[in-house]
């Protein structure tokens, strides 16, 4: 690409894309412009021409890719799948970028049933994991997010979440193969010696531990990944707690957490509200026709139809039925003798006490607790119009019942004003829980979009009043969610743009990802 | 520091030494070559001068020795205690450096018991944490290694062990402050927002993960971190598992292994032989005077009289009673019928069943693994001489019975030709066991130490043979180890060169720690 020709208006990706084809092959480039291209399918700033990508087959192919963009100076936005709804899915930062698209690489390289992990490249879904696990029948579960198209790979990275005890998807990272921006190749860990077996097993190496480095990462291009399974547990118990008053939030959540901490509940439970539950019996003009939130009367009454609490826990038991059970009557004791609250619970055990039966699992309203995927919930998207989006709010808050009320309080508020209704799906840790709210709109409706990012925009800015911030982000809100982590005048951004530029100086790897844009594109 | 007076002779450490006064007051100023300078208390390689060093009192001083140690080319080989026996100590990687002793940074700055956590700078020993637990009555136990008289914050830094649930103490770090090479201040995490609660609290941030990039590492000097706390349990259990015969290791481990991995065993089991009981009840001359290694028939009679088996597991249960029955239960299924092997148990309860006490704990023969520090191992190391020494050899193996049988023959028969008595207590953990071997010599000893010297790089060498690699590093073997993480011409090392490079470009920050050095000492 010379200078002339940039001048000329040509898109400066032409001759990157051009060159992709000796690389890649014609099939596996797509072209600028085309409808087929990549693009949020929820945007929250409609308009953007959709983008071009590579798709190649193989970390040599991803080598070469990089090696080409260092060439011709060409920002790669790199996905595995671009199944990150809600977080803008495969869309890159800028109009300038391609999209490296890692779908194709999608070889299960092994799953190891005796000592529990999996070594996978980004393209495999959870789906495609389980149907490996399941024709084999291998003695392990999966750990699988609320949508199961997405990259296995792809969701850990991005520090997302199952719903298992091995749920913190990015702690089950156990050594990583990184293409680097220079077009080199690493391997994290144990993995980091030839000849060895230890990198999906011992998640340190010798030295700094890099693997952290690359999640949520501009700084190379994961090709494959170790990733911890769980053993397949004798039985499955599904649990519910539902609480009658609205007030009695901060309550449930300390019991909750405490139960988190003591590892009684082993998972991140669940805690959602009457919308959540309206979302999952939408859409919503079969419950209320009216403008604005729905309001609190009627709320009440679809609860009331429902069968519902105004609030209600979920959580899974798993493994030894006597532990299992012992569990479960710790849970119903901290509960006893609370007014409003109710646990309810219903075991699932394989035919022969073996181990449980997936065809059982399937019937149940939860399968993801239990490690099967579905699309189940893409039901909701159409929540307030059959051409619907949505964009996820999650602030990240310390487990304390006050301060979750308190912020609770805040986001009704907000979410009032502002004429959507509140949907609640909190999850549960030990120590921190996920304020996950969830802002649905009509696509390309631009008044109501424009309400969307105003009231999105508000929830940030009181999060980040109270020292609270999003675990990940939407693509368009990075730079604003990198603004609120100010310490010693951004000291963590000054610092990930030295490593960028260090190892990145040509600046060519996902410019912008999470705030850090390098060099030759910051301000 | 001129050229002139260098090529005079005089130490190129003296100007840092004198301008750091200033800093730190010439109290905290060890001189070069004086007695009760730094050394390691058990070298491998007697002889070396002691080494001079610094003591800040808070995180502003180390700012200032680091700008100080720039602007004078000083290369600093911090540590926090130094108590890191059996890897060298305090001491640096050669002559030229100079020690940053942390150890007046004692701060224990909060322990949070409600969401289990500890905010904690570089000198807190696990028996300062502990008595301030203690004192105030906190419902959260430790996790402590072997020793407790080292730093809390070090031993997670350099990736030890304790031998509770969260014994993975490099897991358990929730956001650090971190000076670095330039003097400037990170905090990693939620706590580079300003005016957060977060830091200790979640792990994650936005963007790349920093705190593995800490451990092990030369990047930074970590002067504060969060650490993760268990809450007290009602009962602890005290299990053993002795196997009569030698033969049956292989099955000991992978019983114990899938009990770990379905995390009914909760803590890193140990697995000792009867070498590493005599240690316990030495010196060895009480039970052996012969030369060479103690044999077969002698240890066999020893086993007797001590009523032990060949092999002596030994785990730890927590928490809730009934649980903790059923765990029980479990692991006596899971041996019931095997013949030559046994389990016992002792469980502690409160007196009130609220929670367990430390009086009693504090009679039983392992208090680390219910969380109580200890020096009582100290008293192993005069195993072969009054004036004794050890080193550790403990490399990372997949957790499968026959390759730690193959690797336990070998290292039999390593030892037995050196002539050292083979100490055995592995490490057993969910998917890799730690092979944690010992070898005790006599301090200055120097035909005693070249042997020492001979068997360890022999096993180091039959270790990577086999894939297997220390998770840590004694001083003196750093280089040869990273030597051995080879993949891709060293992909590895040539990464973390570049991150040393960008981060410390003067390289001044532990030169050599785990093989990585500043580009203006490296070959």
């Amino acid at each position: 690409m010379t200078q002339t020709e940039e001048q000329a208006g040509m898109d400066p990706r032409q001759e990157f894309l051009d060159r992709a084809v000796q690389i890649v092959g014609e099939e596996n480039v797509v072209r600028p412009g085309v409808e087929d291209g990549y693009k949020d399918p929820y945007p929250l700033n409609p308009g953007r021409v959709p983008w071009p990508g590579v798709r190649p087959g193989s970390t040599e192919e991803v080598q070469g890719l990089v090696k080409l963009a260092n060439e011709t100076r060409t920002g790669l936005w790199t996905f595995s799948r671009g199944k990150n709804l809600g977080y803008g899915g495969p869309e890159p930062r800028d109009q300038k970028m391609v999209a490296l698209d890692l779908s194709r690489m999608n070889r299960i390289i092994e799953v190891d049933d005796r000592l529990g992990y999996a070594v996978i490249e980004p393209g495999v879904t959870f789906f495609d994991l389980f149907d490996y696990v399941q024709e084999r029948e291998l003695k392990v579960w999966l750990s699988v997010p609320a949508l199961g198209w997405g990259s296995v790979l792809g969701n850990a990275l991005d520090r997302g979440y199952g719903m298992s005890p091995m749920g913190d998807h990015a702690k089950q990272i156990c050594g990583m193969e990184v293409v680097l921006p220079d077009g080199d190749l690493l391997r994290t860990g144990m993995g980091a010696m030839d000849g060895t077996d230890l990198g999906p097993i011992f998640q340190g190496g010798f030295g700094p531990t890099l693997d952290g480095l690359f999640t949520q990462s501009n700084l190379g291009v994961v090709t494959q990944i170790g990733l911890w399974l769980m053993p397949w547990p004798e039985v499955y118990l599904n649990g519910d707690v539902t609480v009658e008053r609205e007030e009695d939030l901060p309550q449930l959540i300390d019991i909750l957490t405490q139960l988190r901490g003591e590892d009684v509940i082993q998972n991140n439970a669940l805690c959602g509200n009457v919308v959540r539950a309206v979302t999952m019996n939408g859409p919503r003009s079969r419950w209320y026709q009216g403008e604005g939130s729905i309001p609190p009367e009627r709320l009440e009454e679809i609860r009331q139809e429902l069968g519902i609490g105004q609030w209600n826990g979920k959580f899974g038991l798993y493994g030894d039925k006597g532990m299992v059970e012992r569990r479960l009557e710790i849970i119903k004791e901290r509960f006893a003798g609370l007014d409003g609250f109710e646990v309810k619970a219903r075991m699932y055990e394989g035919a022969e006490g073996a181990r449980v039966a997936y065809e059982d699992i399937a019937e149940m309203d939860r399968t993801q607790m239990a490690g099967v995927p579905t699309l189940k919930p893409l039901g909701t998207i159409n929540y307030v119009a059959e051409n619907g989006g949505h964009i996820d709010a999650a602030p990240i808050i310390p487990a304390r019942g006050e301060e979750v009320w308190e912020f609770y309080q805040e986001a009704k508020r907000l979410y009032s004003e502002a004429g959507f209704d509140l949907y609640i799906g909190y999850h549960l840790y030990p120590r921190h829980m996920v304020h996950v709210t969830m802002i649905y709109f009509e696509n390309d409706n631009e008044e109501m979009l424009a309400q969307a990012r105003e009231l999105y925009g508000k929830l940030l800015d009181a999060a980040r009043e109270r020292g609270y911030a999003p675990y990940r982000s939407h693509v368009d809100y990075m730079d604003r969610i990198a603004d609120g982590f100010d310490f010693n005048n951004h000291a963590i951004r000054r610092f990930q743009e030295k490593l960028k530029d260090a190892v990145d100086p040509q600046g060519i790897l996902a410019p912008g990802k999470q705030g850090v844009w390098p060099a030759r594109l910051r301000d």
